[in-house]
């Protein structure tokens, strides 16, 4: 049988266990009308964003589109990867989407019968997202493999379908996150800081823009994040594989042909698929388990998928008759990010010892708080970039630079599982607000929040996951770039002052990018602050709770969604057009130096932002626990800053980093064509 | 003439104007009884402090001595030139410190007679430390090369006086900027936000070690920090020097001889010396001038200083009949260094937009001035790292490798003034404290206030200087070391992947160095804002002011000295020994990795630290000047926060990372003949 078929088979199971996600979620009730007219105006929220955010990326798919057409080095068939690329990927966030919105006001419904309840909704609700994005990533490659294998092009046809993922999810990942985080930090601000009322009142204006932002940045955004995690671990290792049989890099005889270097990607992501399936149906509780086995249950299930892929790997292996050093490499990714999962665990979670000596520097204040959270940010890098290292170095003994790039797919073979551990969380967190503004029981809130708070911690290990694999991935895209634009290996030396130059270049850049990000969520929410404030002031009774005085929800979300939908092109547009501009100006070997000085800093940015931002998260979270004087002391009010600061942080510019080193490498790849034989205008 | 007399002259001229100065400072009138009381408790503190450090230091020295002295690759005589290197830098520190603490009290004495009369004495007390720290290093170094010019192993003795030099740099940095760092915020804390008495206010236990921690960091680690900065760049010159002219890359007979080579580097460090002389007696304010005036007067100064030394490397280059090449190469380094000064001040000073910016959101509290402020240092990035990728090609354009290096000289060769310019700031801030401590009327604490901001000014300035520099001087280092240790261009090749990994951990390792240098700085803050609060507590009649009253100043001053001592040497040892495990574990090659990694990202967060608390700090002072309400409105707490966040990034760890990414280079190319011929255990 041609392994590819097992791919394909392999997504389409995929999809028939999203469906059956899906229908099981739909079935649930919907709550009372007050919950459904809630949900409603998120749903129209959400759906309006989502619109004109994907009008805006039509007008520039096809912009890229025509021009990679017009291109003679690159051609319509690179165009249509591209095209096939951005579609997939928006199509996996807006699925994902909708289900989401869909399942949280059911979440909210099955949380007035019990926690159990609560959570079985809304895991579900994330494994549809989680199934979706690696059903059709392996799906839509299946689909690029069987029409294009053949041809001598197919090498710049693959990263096509990675650039047009990678474009879609950096514009979403970046104008969801500055949505969702310029709404919560908005309605924060003027609600819990200011007015002293709780989080997700109905008073507050903000309020239902911040349940959109949940939907549009925390899982749509998310997921077209993880759609080209996926998708561009898998290309880059078969545009490696394309180039190194051609070198002598394979000399080894890790494979009988290239078919099977093709393959072997291809047969570890089914695997993958099904060890997730595995997984998620095992993430059982009975009726009566409460928090602590739930963590429980999740744990099994990404641990038992993660020792499945092995297994299937090393069969995949023996069956293709390929050499058992790719199987090695597969496991050092494969631990290395369960690792850095762990790692990100200890240093995000309150249970641990850094995240609890953060939260006590909230009794000396904010400033004392913003210190020590930023430095365990700093300090946290240390193991998931060692474990990196070491990954690196194991996959290259053992199956050179093929290894690579095959231990960014080990890394992220569990995705299904781990994505639908990750979405879930923002579906509890909508199903909290929707408590809290449907007005009901306390007891139900408190359901809502334990799941909500544990989705904490899965969303902090699933970014560290993310993380690792973006830096091998786009480790294994530079080097298949630096073959296939015909850079020998003494050409990009240290010791050429245009690499250099390209290094400083390239590590410089994550900090714009960041530093873009993160004005974006300053200025808008600052547009938000203005309005609530304004709204509070204008609008009589509303302060007070009079009865049938409402804010006008509106107003913010027409603010937020305009804010983010523009000030995501600037540092979008920038990610795409820099490594184009280094590798025309300064030429193609001053560009691999720039790939690689910004996925060294983009990895450390990105893992501090991660980090420091979950762990002042959780701080606050230890602190509403009692600690330190609990709710509405000063410690409190110095621990809600630093979640203030952190989550633009940890959920706009820190994910969408993963992306852009990524986006920057498989441009650079996409690009070898056209910059071959060049060396730039210096 | 030898042209090493010269630099040897030109030293002697600068320590001639250090006593002349030194004399100037002396002769003014020591104030009050009060003030001579304060001043005099500070300079006990600073001393004991002093004291300690150094004997802490010495055992640190005697140990690194006598290991490079037996190690057979090595030598006594390397063993010597350290040892020199590290006396040399603590004699600059201490006697830069033991001036400005006498500088300190006449300075205060001098503002009760009128804004002019402060200034010239803080300048000329600042002026003593600039010129002795670049004649001690001049002199140093002249010594060095009369002593060893001629022996073949030259190229490895240099360095060892640089590695000293470094070495005590790094602790001294570290170890002051915690000291100074931890007492400002711990005062601050209990003092400005909890009790809301003035800074400085005598009933607030840690006043006195907070200025002792003036004392002690920002002159005594400053010095240091400079110290090393200039002759590192000096030595990186004539290391590559010595390399380059073996190698076909001074081919293009850039000089006639070796010595040339060695000279050029000397000769545009003496004619930097008595440019700086020049632009030192060029500061002359009318009796009139205030404070606009006061600022251009310094821009006068150091802009005379740089068009002077542009003048004099002119002929010096022309005497010396070496390549004009080599003169566009220094001209890249210098204009590249104004060029940077002048985007820290665009991105740090509140006259201009960015700053103002960060302002303008302390309106909606301190976590959305903390974003923003970050959000600004990232983005100051930009300008520095693409101007030192201009100097870099440039340099290398007209002057190979030897280009680079010397374009680092060009950067710091009018460091006399403007370390003039920097240590003054200190001075006046600590004149401002005893002229609150000692109750003198308002309008003198003022006039010492805006002496203490244009320095602020002028100290950020100068760190941009630095970070620059300290980019193009570990980059010299860095190619020295890779040529001495034997590496081809081929063998760092990108593609390889242990020089991947030691990449990615030199990237990692300056997030490690500041996450330990911002947790020292909270920890021991925490300690003291515990002790403060338990003095205003336990001391009956201390928080109303009770005549006779007084906190135990003594305390606070124990705690930051032990703590501080015990504290810098974690992340200084790591400094030292991190390059040393990775050349021999993973081999020469990963360390070429690792140094650039460390460099890149070293520099990314330098200039992001030192700009984003510089910019906080000028918010803060904007807001105090009645901007968005004014001192003691909720914007003014929130912009408190945002100083105290900035405190520790832009004096304790942002500086430190220059030394450390120099340190590291140095130390492998010091241990070049150890690593030559190994390949690493791995």
């Amino acid at each position: 049988m041609d392994p590819i078929l097992i791919a394909l088979v392999s997504g389409l199971l995929g999809l028939v266990t999203a469906g059956f996600m899906a229908v099981y979620v739909l079935k649930q009730d919907e709550g009372s009308k007050k919950i459904r007219e809630i949900s409603e105006a998120i749903k129209e929220g959400a759906e309006a964003f989502l619109g004109r955010e994907y009008r805006i990326l039509a007008i520039f798919v096809v912009v890229v589109t025509i021009i990679l057409g017009l291109v003679p080095a690159l051609g319509w068939l690179v165009a249509f990867a591209f095209v096939f690329g951005a579609i997939s990927s928006g199509l996996a966030g807006y699925v994902g989407m909708q289900i989401a919105i869909r399942a949280n006001r059911r979440t909210a419904a099955a949380a007035e019968k019990s926690l159990n309840h609560g959570l079985r909704v809304s895991f579900r609700g994330g494994a549809v997202m989680g199934m979706c994005v690696v059903s059709i990533g392996i799906i839509g490659l299946s689909v690029l493999y069987f029409l294009f294998n053949a041809r001598p092009d197919f090498l710049f046809i693959i990263p096509g379908y990675g650039f047009g993922a990678s474009s879609v999810a950096i514009f979403a990942r970046v104008g969801g996150g500055i949505y969702t985080k310029a709404a919560d930090t908005g309605a924060d601000i003027v609600g819990k800081v200011e007015k002293g009322i709780p989080e997700d009142d109905p008073r507050n204006a903000a309020v239902i823009a911040d349940f959109v932002g949940d939907n549009v940045g925390d899982v749509a955004g998310m997921g077209a994040d993880l759609f080209e995690s996926y998708v561009d671990s898998i290309i880059a290792t078969m545009a490696l594989a394309t180039i190194a049989v051609m070198s002598p890099h394979l000399s080894r005889g890790l494979v009988p042909d290239l078919a099977t270097a093709w393959w072997i990607p291809m047969i570890v992501a089914a695997g993958g698929i099904i060890a997730s399936i595995a997984g998620i149906f095992m993430v059982r509780v009975g009726v009566k388990t409460e928090m602590k086995g739930l963590l429980n249950a999740l744990r099994r299930g990404t641990f038992a998928a993660a020792i499945l892929v092995a297994i299937f790997s090393f069969l995949g292996i023996l069956w293709l008759k390929a050499d058992i050093g790719i199987f090695w490499a597969i496991l050092a990714g494969l631990v290395g990010g369960v690792l850095i999962g762990e790692s990100t665990n200890f240093y995000t979670s309150y249970v641990y010892k850094p995240t609890l000596k953060v939260a006590e520097s909230s009794q000396t204040g904010g400033a004392t708080l913003i210190i020590s959270g930023f430095a365990n940010g700093l300090m946290s890098v240390m193991p998931p970039v060692i474990l990196v290292v070491v990954a690196i170095l194991v996959a290259y003994k053992f199956a050179d630079i093929y290894g690579v790039a095959i231990a960014g797919i080990g890394m992220l073979s569990t995705l299904g599982i781990q994505d639908a551990t990750d979405a879930y969380g923002p579906v509890a967190d909508n199903a909290g607000g929707i408590v809290q503004m449907a007005g009901l029981p306390e007891v139900i809130r408190e359901r809502t929040d334990a799941l909500d708070s544990l989705g904490n911690t899965t969303a902090a290990t699933g970014k560290g996951f993310a993380i690792g694999a973006a830096g091998l991935t786009s480790l294994a895209l530079l080097l298949s770039y630096t073959q296939a634009v015909g850079i020998n290996v003494a050409d990009v030396s240290l010791l050429d002052p245009l690499v250099i130059a390209g290094i400083f270049l390239g590590a410089m850049l994550p900090a714009i990018f960041c530093a873009m990000a993160l004005n974006a969520v300053g200025k808008t929410s600052f547009s938000i602050v203005n309005e609530v404030r304004r709204q509070f002031k204008e609008i009589a009774g509303l302060t007070e709770g009079k009865e049938g005085v409402k804010p006008e929800y509106g107003r913010c979300v027409a603010i937020c969604t305009t804010a983010s939908l523009k000030q995501m092109l600037l540092p979008g547009l920038m990610t795409i057009i820099s490594p184009v501009i280094v590798g025309l100006v300064l030429g193609p070997v001053a560009l691999a130096g720039f790939l690689i000085g910004a996925i060294a800093s983009g990895l450390i940015l990105a893992i501090a932002f991660a980090n420091a931002g979950g762990s002042w998260d959780n701080a606050k979270k230890w602190v509403e626990t009692g600690a330190f004087g609990g709710k509405g002391s000063d410690s409190h009010k110095a621990a809600v800053i630093g979640d203030t600061v952190g989550d633009p942080m940890k959920d706009t510019a820190g994910p969408a980093l993963n992306i852009m080193i990524k986006l920057m490498s498989i441009i650079a790849l996409v690009l070898a064509p056209v910059l071959a034989g060049t060396a730039g205008l210096l």
